[in-house]
């Protein structure tokens, strides 16, 4: 029998588990993705503040679907579609489909404002995550090199810009890794001269939330410490500064950019309709206007759901994930795919020990409860009984002994170069 | 009261022990090194192949001293002494000492072939340890691309130049990772297509044992795949093959060099008197020739010991260390410095599951009692409590499930430009 080819660009919470609920069709599956890994992206803050390690946090793909016996993986790069020759074309070569499910996911936008890319950190990807975190150790290790205070002070002020579950979760584990762990590192540190400040263009915090969540993640972000701007619209950032509007300046050498996602290039390199911003036009059925045997899920696709788009969020691209793998299925049988309806779970974020917020249908948990919620959640999601484990003894310490185990500067040393000759 | 300064460049095993040691002693004492994370290197081979993860067998420096009240750390990169004004110099700046301990270590020896460097890996920092892992795992997902079967043998022959502990060690540990673990990822491998090398120049592997154990390593290698070519001199390597005497090539895109190594950039950058290879020369009671307050232990020392130069050992150093700050101790009270007397303990290698040779006085142990003795030993000596228990975990899961889980390509993203530019 000639088994059909489902092709899945991208191996993100969309992609695998499209992969995964087509492991009893009569489907061949190949999962592309550039990196060779399943990103837990809920958790990527944790490895940025060197509360995880990245095994932790990201798993092989190949191993994720060993068990599927049609499944299989390439790593390469996405750079456009042949919709006419049915080909996904990456950097390594064209790859033939029969079905495509496009599930690039999403990056940072800078909204056009490409200087922002070069003097801001970015997290999306593991390595952004690993880079800020040799980024934060290298300051604090600089600064002791430094006897100007306003020197001192431009090194040791992060500044997150972006009040979304990001940049709330992001501000609040800053703070709390200089306040609860590297204090007791650097016993010459003058408090005074660290700052963590949290700027967002609108008057409230997370968006999403019911307005007693927002107030309550914000009075908790300043209980930590972290100065909390609201209404503050960043104008320029510079390699020693945020301007924000209103002629105010905070000098800083740290800027982490949160403020924005969009569709991801490989999305838009398929030259399809965009929706704003740069998410891909599709119906009800995620079909790719014109292209029957194409699909689009999670944060590459823009679905119309009664006012606007549906949100970037996991539970949105797994939904559509198992929508679209029931629709393969029907399509290969000569049926025909089925209209996709969005049931939101809930969402919930979490501000560093005992705080959290958490909107699951009525019920709205904040504070310690919150945290709670958010804890049991992300722990019996992370992928593996492994990572569970280890997670959990890295929760529990740095919970009980405020330490942070993973305060190391690494970065991979370039491959010899031939390396990059070799095919 | 005015406490002298000791500075300790380097904070390997020589140097951290030094610094601990002289946590009673009247004097204030700044560990300085280029890492912010002492680096336990007998497990550095498992983060290379994918057993553990950096945070398992790195831990920060300013962590493992917060318990001595007048002991600080300074991240810098070593560039030499001015020992006429006993100033130590860094990249980041001068630092003045009363007495100073050079504990800089070793580095990779290309023996003067310099584009051995450019054409070969090595296994000496946790950077290329990382580097390392990403290279095997890039090499098996480009391979799934390339329809030449020559071209993929390239790129699944894998030769590790050395048969000291560290080259038997990633031999077996390669071969386990390739035969145990990614068969089960890459359902097409042909295995007749991956090759395992390990080359000596010698007549037999791990030249420090007993007749007895050498023997006992290779057959546990070659029993695990390995290919042992002993007797074989590397005459040169290129992009593409490794060239042996005799005119035998073994075409391969990926060498790991572990054939030598020589004191650090650092120690001969002092300027002093240095015995081959590479280590500076001082008496017994490791003091500099010429400059009495000037210690060097560890790899960076040349001591004579009866017949030759002590072995670049972690017990030679860490001994070393003790005596240096004993002689420290005493000096600063105004009596003289002791001679240094090595005391073996023993030695060991492991040549992957369930086989391992120490070699400890009179007792010799090779197979499943070596291996254990070495899990024993290794798994007592990391460094935290914490640690000990998600390497236990690691190993437990590796052990029994024959899965490693730390298989992913990560690099850190480059910081934004102006982390550059901050001082």
């Amino acid at each position: 029998m000639n088994r059909p080819v489902v092709v899945i660009a991208g191996a993100g919470f969309g992609g695998l588990t499209c992969a995964r609920a087509l492991k009893h069709a009569p489907v061949d599956v190949l999962l592309v993705d550039r990196n060779n890994y399943h990103l837990f992206t809920p958790l990527l803050y944790q490895v940025a503040t060197a509360i995880l390690d990245p095994g932790e946090v990201a798993h092989p793909v190949r191993q994720l679907i060993r068990d599927l016996p049609h499944g299989d993986f390439r790593k390469a790069e996405v750079t456009g579609v042949d919709f006419d020759r049915r080909l996904l074309l990456t950097e390594e070569g064209p790859i033939h489909y029969e079905y495509l499910v496009i599930a690039t996911g999403a990056t940072t936008d800078y909204f056009g404002n490409r200087s922002l890319a070069e003097t801001t950190m970015g997290l999306k990807s593991l390595d952004e995550g690993l880079a800020f975190r040799n980024h934060v150790f290298s300051q604090f290790e600089k600064s002791r090199w430094v006897t100007d205070p306003d020197e001192r002070r431009r090194l040791l002020t992060f500044v997150v810009v972006g009040g979304g579950p990001t940049g709330v979760e992001m501000a609040g584990a800053i703070s709390e890794l200089i306040r609860l762990v590297l204090r007791k590192d650097y016993r010459d540190l003058n408090l005074n001269e660290v700052r963590v400040v949290l700027i967002e263009a609108a008057p409230f915090l997370l968006g999403r939330f019911d307005p007693r969540l927002r107030e309550a993640a914000r009075k908790s972000l300043e209980h930590k410490n972290v100065d909390v701007m609201l209404g503050s619209k960043v104008e320029a950032v510079t390699h020693e500064a945020v301007r924000l509007g209103g002629g105010i300046e905070i000098p800083t050498f740290n800027v982490l950019w949160t403020a924005g996602v969009r569709g991801s290039e490989a999305g838009a390199a398929t030259g399809l309709p965009l929706e704003r911003p740069s998410r891909i036009k599709v119906g009800a059925t995620l079909q790719a206007p014109g292209h029957g045997e194409v699909f689009v899920i999670g944060d590459s696709a823009g679905v119309t759901n009664g006012g606007g788009l549906l949100p970037m969020l996991i539970p949105v691209a797994m939904q559509e994930a198992k929508q679209v793998a029931a629709s393969i299925t029907e399509m290969v049988d000569g049926g025909s795919p089925k209209t996709f309806l969005y049931k939101d779970p809930g969402i919930m974020a979490t501000i560093g020990r005992n705080s959290g917020v958490a909107q699951l249908g009525r019920v709205k948990l904040s504070g310690f409860p919150g945290w709670l919620m958010w804890l049991f959640v992300h722990l019996v999601n992370v992928v593996t009984f492994r990572s569970r484990l280890i997670v959990l003894i890295n929760w529990a310490w740095d919970y009980l002994f405020y330490d942070r185990p993973i305060r190391l500067i690494v970065r991979a040393a370039e491959p010899p170069s031939r390396s990059k000759m070799a095919p």
